[in-house]
């Protein structure tokens, strides 16, 4: 097994469930990493505790109409539906639409089959059909809304589990996924346990600098926090956890 | 009366307002119609049943200043007041902004009229204005969301009941509209009642296939379902109705 | 104080919470302003009042990897910190993002330090970020939705109160920016007191305007008003009033 | 005969073929139009005399499979055939293709047919086919360069002679078409008396500020010319002219 | 050897390199494919025989700027660098640059390899850079214009001969790419032998129609041709052999 | 005078007249900048030797009707108006148009005075009127293509020489503006020298790689270069020079 596929860790896996997708673009920020924040996707489920998981992909290209016909969809070893099937568990599926808003990726039923195999969440960067009965459902999906039209009409599933852009962003098999309220961003699977781990420190810190701002203090000083700051910091720490 | 323009039975307006525009567009592509659905038009008004109705249109080209001014809207004959008052109950009227973001295609009164006077219901690929008043009202509103700007900031009212494009999809006058919560499909008159008679026969089917997978069914021969899914499918339906 | 400063009357600040963004843009074009109301840029916050105050602008340029990195934060003089220090009381901060959506322009720390100093609210042409917090804040917060990474991966903060673009739409300092659940419309400073007036006699019309359409009236002649209508109207406000 | 259909004074054309679309702009912006260029529209042809007619309009609406194939284009009365048959030599036919860049709206075989017939140009805001061979024709043809696939891919012609949009800008049947290298400007046909005349003033004076300029002027006092410039221009003239 | 990678018969490549882009996407219309013409890639070279060539991709996704750096280009397994060597001569190199515009997929020297080594031709839907010097140069170049920056500033190349998007078409090894001065069009190779068997005859009949065309006929029966004009062309064509 | 401002050294000023964009691009790509090539504007001037020269900036916001007449180009302190009697002999007069197409930033008289008074050439993300006229002036002019309207359609002129964007990229007053026929390159004014310096290496290296390649060498180990390909340069280099 490479080491991009090593399970995560515990102790990231929690990490990155209470960190924002806010406080890990600036982790990766600081590390030379602009973009890692996919445009055009949003989450289209209730809220709930963040999607994490490892990237399993699935690549579309423009469909061609000899080609991609209903009945190509009752080949088990059509792309779409077998990665429906083969996503392990606790992964998220990954899909390129190339941004395509005209055709859905996916619909209630291949999502329900994602929940009910254990599957972390869906991430695209098109739409999919039936979205408000799917926003109902017990499992992540960011995507760019609700389109009717099946895939067929723009897309041809052609492979999976290889390196895709999904809005815009590079997503390889393994990387992190990691969406909120925001959006998802995905974390290069050799940096996820440092980002991890940094990001849980920024967020408690930033925290006491929310306390202190909405206190009435100034931002000079408070926020960046300077050495006075920082020292408070530690001080609310320790109290908190005492 | 042309054949076009033959009152919908009241069997082809109800299996419409059961069935989803997902399954629909689904029908229309076996059809070899792919593009069916308006692109940048979504339910502004809070759900209810589906909008199902012919449509009546209206088609705006740019404006002019000095073409464009407010007392032009006192005119009775002007195309954009003259439609809310001639589009026969029952009816959708469609209205063509080329879409156009900037400026709104309607607001509260007009739509208002349009509620009084018995009107299925309004689509358009522009904005409306009093867009969270609209959305509070008991007449389905598909649109681009609200903006302020009057109509004639960017729109001049040309003619009314000629064919139009809208969402980028071709609009006839009586053309059947069938709008859910993901969006509006147009559906071309002459096919209007075999494919609500399919779509209803297709839902049936997807909502076994949709039970089975939420019961642990894997895709393979469920979906699309084989020989005997469907023959469990029947044995189900019998079961359903009686 | 130059003309364009002297603070806004009681009168005109009221009339402008109780006006819709659509009538204030009918005022302002009936004087020949067509652009006035900022595209792309949708209330984040939840509703209540309109919100209302004068222009305190901040503009961005593209970054650049050399110039921008997170220490410039730290100075109190980076044009983005200083300006959430410095715009009035009272006031709303607008900033020029050029559009830009893959970066936020501001987070819940930055909007909280401009809740607590009483700043009227704040208006973007570019997200923010930690948006599910913000939308419940009690400032109302405009924008285009919400985006994880940080300024500096798009932005240059490069100066204040300089007359910007923002939606495409010329904003000085000391407009008056007015914005309902539409959105947000510029006033320029001349002209805010005169077009408050009016459009509070135009949404009073429109008032009775809607009254009689939906009790049953034709567009002719009511909408808009002709003068047995006016009439009508002047004798309905009247006994409003008593 | 309505007054818009007047022909062209021979001196309006003559002076509308010598001016420039950047002087017909500004010569209609000092009447308060702003919006009369068309965007996405460029030259094809090789440089000659400027473009000058009146308008001829198509109107393109989105394609539908069932409706477009190539059979209907051997019905004379289809509106793409019939209006190259029916636009009057000495006008422009002004095609409305709603912006699309993914099919032509015409080909070598019917611009051959225009230009046989006497018909002053062709405009519109979509590409033609066979566009190396138009480029070499003694017809002006402006549209959004060349594009292989046939007309029925995206269009279904609607009807002619119709207002339409093209290029952003409303397009009137008679209203006057200008191009030069620039591009396409469209004059209302009530203006274009005047228009032509204060153009060809305007373009005199500017040959004069352009030689002064070039002479080494500043631009103060030189342009826009004050009172002293203004009076060596008439000088000026005078002698160009004895 | 899979048919579809039998080598083109001499008879093919000839009538392609005969044929327009335009008679070869009606004749694929005809056949039911409406999405052949790749969007946004227009010829770079000066113009000669048509571009002719089995299609070898290159898929690009987007960079990461820990994974793209200039070092990686040094290795010889590099998808970018490697596809240039193992494109085979005769080929066509296509490759998905996703339409993004901010970053060159080739340079001069690369494309001088290509040219060395006997490949048919280069297309892409992103830029090249060194544009000036390979317009210049013996080797169809088809792209998106010029752009200085370098390929990893956007781009990851990610496999080869993969099926991908090219301009919003599919595109497949082995499908046989043909480009003249409109662009670029993509034939599924199964259908390479009769699509160009036809486009000859197409283009056979539609020179005596523009002949006719160009004497003076009107297009009812000629353009499309009835049976008259149909046993004309059969005279003329024998002549014209004789 | 700042150390941003102190001239270009004579030798610097040589090495960016004869380096390409293509090769500056990467060596500021090497120091980590990767956004430093304009989008969207071109060189619509004839070809001749590079513009170089440090950029004095004028920064447009969008017009008002109120205020953006034309009497105001009579007032010598309009920005737009000044920056041209201001910009420096040997400087670049950099436009900000924020990327709007639909007005022009200047004109041929505009352009003559830059010409008159020495200015090095032009840079706008938008396009300029009388584009024909000054495609043959001998003065670099890089724009987004031509358009007839004037800048008051579209601009107002807010100030000069403060920092802007221009194409997507920041323009700091000072930094060096290097334009060849593929566009234009802005350089930060701290890197100018070791950036030619390093070109001028750079571009010497690859003619020597470029002679190799289009004598049949394969990329591996030429480009990039291996030990014994850059031992064979060194060579090849002294022989050129002696």
């Amino acid at each position: 097994m490479s080491a991009a596929m090593t399970p995560l860790s515990a102790e990231t896996l929690e990490r990155l469930r209470l960190a924002s997708t806010a406080t890990l673009c600036t982790q990766l920020f600081k590390r030379g990493l602009r973009n890692v924040f996919l445009q055009g996707v949003a989450r289209l489920t209730h809220a709930g505790a963040n999607l994490v998981g490892p990237a399993y992909t699935l690549r579309n290209i423009p469909s061609r109409e000899d080609l991609d016909q209903l009945d190509v969809l009752g080949d088990p070893e059509h792309p779409q539906r077998k990665s429906i099937e083969t996503v392990p568990p606790g992964h998220v599926l990954v899909i390129d639409c190339r941004g395509e808003r005209g055709a859905a990726c996916a619909g209630n039923i291949l999502i329900t089959r994602l929940m009910v195999r254990g599957v972390a969440g869906l991430v695209a960067d098109g739409p999919v059909r039936d979205s408000a009965e799917i926003a109902q459902m017990d499992i992540p999906v960011y995507c760019a809304g609700g389109s009717a039209p099946l895939n067929l009409v723009k897309h041809h599933a052609a492979d999976a589990n290889v390196p895709i852009g999904c809005g815009g962003v590079a997503v390889y098999p393994g990387d992190v996924m990691v969406g909120d309220a925001e959006g998802v961003v995905a974390i290069p699977r050799s940096l996820a346990d440092e980002v991890a781990r940094d990001a849980a420190e920024q967020e408690s810190l930033e925290a006491f600098v929310l306390e202190r701002i909405a206190g009435g203090a100034a931002l000079p000083g408070t926020y960046p926090p300077n050495a006075a700051t920082r020292s408070a910091f530690e001080i609310w720490r320790k109290q908190k956890r005492s």
